[in-house]
């Protein structure tokens, strides 16, 4: 089946704002309640969970449309099967769009497990994505997860009895066990400087808390993050 | 009488974290429970109301003892008069506190106004204090009040029907009338850039909601505050 994604963002358009635009086209026979159910579907694990800055735009926009042009009746068996590379198309229009992030040169792809519910779990990972002490130690390539945990802590707040007692790992390497820091050797030390040196880099906190996840994407804050920013005179 | 007030703060110390710490000392004799009262009214009005980055520390911490070693017996009439000198020593150690915020040139003072209750105006500020784009464009000296008015349209979200039509000052100098720019002279202008050149800058928003007000106190995102913090290595 033919799909189309056009999508534009991360950049500064006049009034100065972000914009960003998605279009998808499709060319399946779909109804328009189960084109809606997959749309948002798709949005939720895809532009639903990127940020370059912390900083929803005026003007956010995703259109879908599905036209039946290609002149096939799906069954509904084929709906799965859409509505996942559906998803797939609009995460990878979602991931360019945080490459593209004013002055990002890391696609960070945090996942948070262990929080209580999925709401928890969402706030924990955008406190961590839009901290801009975890994005400095990003550019930095510094595994800095004092200040992953710092994030984690100030969103959950009184929530949190007692100490916050996580795990942490860096491109699947564990680097804190129940906040602690665990012993790397010199091959886990160049693995770590390696991954960090990556244009995407995986990172994961297990909150132990309860059963609920959540994935965030996100870009560094960088030189270039200020000076287009503080470059840009209105 | 006789005050002390020590703090230090905005700055990195191992594990990596910004500590603040303060501590006030009093020669009065004043009761436990009328120096609690002061200490949290001080540090309600002080403290609390700034950010560098957003980010709360693990340890912040603010002390204050007042030990009667001035032998002198307060009239109760005086404790008005001590806790108003205790909020402005706080103030301006918070203050302080910003202004040496890592890579700080400015420190602007926000006021929200005309917000439906305190806790609304307090969520604005900080949503427009803490927010990159107003950082950097204060950090560039213009003037942008586009980004200030995404700010705080973002955190008001659905609870604002209809299009937010706040008024926007600048050092006093009104930039935007119901979000409509305000044709601004010559002389305005030359006034608008020397106020942004002054390591103080004056920022007042009118939301045209209630009555309600409040303020926060913040320094920009520069060029040194990336340094500073990619650079710190753990």
């Amino acid at each position: 089946m033919r799909f189309g994604f056009a999508a534009k963002g991360a950049g500064m358009i006049a009034p100065n704002m972000a914009t960003m635009l998605c279009f998808v086209t499709c060319a399946a026979a779909v109804s328009a309640r189960a084109w809606q159910t997959m749309m948002a579907a798709a949005l939720e694990a895809s532009f639903n969970r990127i940020t370059v800055d912390g900083q929803e735009s005026t003007n956010d926009m995703v259109l879908g449309i599905a036209n039946g042009a290609a002149g096939i009746r799906l069954a509904d068996s084929d709906l799965e099967r859409l509505s996942e590379t559906l998803e797939a198309g609009m995460l990878a229009m979602a991931l360019a769009v945080v490459a593209d992030g004013e002055g990002a040169t890391t696609t960070v792809r945090l996942q948070i497990q262990g929080a209580c519910d999925r709401a928890e779990a969402q706030r924990v990972a955008r406190a961590i994505a839009d901290s801009t002490l975890v994005k400095t130690a990003i550019y930095g390539h510094d595994a800095n997860w004092g200040r992953i945990v710092q994030s984690a802590g100030m969103v959950l707040g009184a929530d949190c009895l007692g100490p916050l007692l996580c795990d942490l790992a860096l491109a699947g390497l564990k680097v804190a066990d129940d906040c602690a820091p665990v012993r790397l050797d010199e091959a886990d030390e160049s693995y770590l400087r390696q991954a960090m040196d990556a244009p995407e880099l995986e990172l994961s906190v297990d909150l132990h808390r309860g059963r609920a996840s959540s994935v965030v994407y996100f870009s560094e804050l960088t030189h270039d993050y200020v000076r287009l920013n503080a470059g840009a005179r209105t």
